[in-house]
């Protein structure tokens, strides 16, 4: 499967990737261990500082070691691996090493433990903000402090849950830039 | 523009149309004010009690709409409504009436104050969950209290905005039920 090389990615603009609404691949790390979790209970909630918001049930295996860690990577990957990310999915990390299992390749973040996921065309580097809200609804808030993004392609084709099995995959880019008043821009 | 004819639909599978990332228009009521806000920083975040977190922002004028009446209708648009959300995230409030400017129908909500869209393909009600999250990021956690689907199109050209005026149009639908775990359908 395809790694990408990536660049350093301004951190006030990643909502580019992630308010599209993609499945992405959440990496943790803890004392040695690592896992994947899939995950698209995200919400952007902030340019700057660069929050993220999302779910991670207390029921999945990753959410001792992201809780205990309070880090983790976020990964957006493309159609080319949405089996993968099926396979990733249905599966517990108590069992099994994901990132063999799956053939995925661990790349070290620059400023946290958790890994970076090569395979994916773009990484950001999360800290937890504010864990609040765990207790109650499982709701993390991270802050982005760096993120890596692959220059090609420009418009990925990434996946979308639709549910039941089901994926919408990222289809044309329409440009509406004149409606737009250049400050929304 | 079309309207759509819809169906109740069950809470706890709205996920199927707000986990995919669309872009939402939200419309709210208050004192006989109307006003609509075009939205996509929003997250499925629990199947029962069906519950939707999202960022309104205070700059909005809709915010105190919002936050008087403690309650909206999360509406979502197709392709087809792309130019009217453009136009619709473009404008304020404060100065026009939304709903007669784009030309956009309500249509009474059954639990609620506020109107749905009847150009948009589904409609959710939704109450106030948890406003404990406001004041420090805009942040509302909402019950959807009724949803009302269209039956047609089954898998929606729905809209997610990649920023800088661009949209990302949703494409094919691909199944991996059979990588699933039957539990996790």
């Amino acid at each position: 499967m395809k790694r990408y090389s990536k660049q350093d990615f301004p951190l006030h603009q990643i909502r580019q990737h992630l308010e599209t609404g993609p499945v992405v691949l959440v990496a943790s790390a803890w004392k040695g261990e690592t896992n994947i979790m899939t995950m698209s209970w995200h919400t952007v909630m902030e340019f700057t500082p660069a929050l993220v918001g999302c779910i991670i049930s207390s029921a999945n295996h990753s959410f001792a070691l992201i809780r205990k860690s309070k880090e983790c990577t976020i990964n957006i990957p493309t159609v080319e691996l949405a089996k993968t990310v099926a396979g990733v999915g249905n599966c517990s990390g108590g069992a099994i090493d994901k990132f063999e299992k799956f053939r995925l390749t661990q790349e070290p973040a620059d400023m946290i433990g958790a890994p970076l996921i090569a395979e994916c065309y773009a990484s950001f580097e999360c800290r937890l903000a504010d864990g609040r809200m765990i207790e109650r609804y499982n709701f993390f808030i991270w802050e982005v402090v760096k993120a890596h993004v692959a220059t090609s392609p420009q418009n990925p084709k990434t996946i979308h849950y639709r549910g039941n099995g089901a994926f919408m995959v990222a289809g044309p880019t329409i440009s509406l830039r004149r409606k737009f008043r250049p400050e929304y821009l």
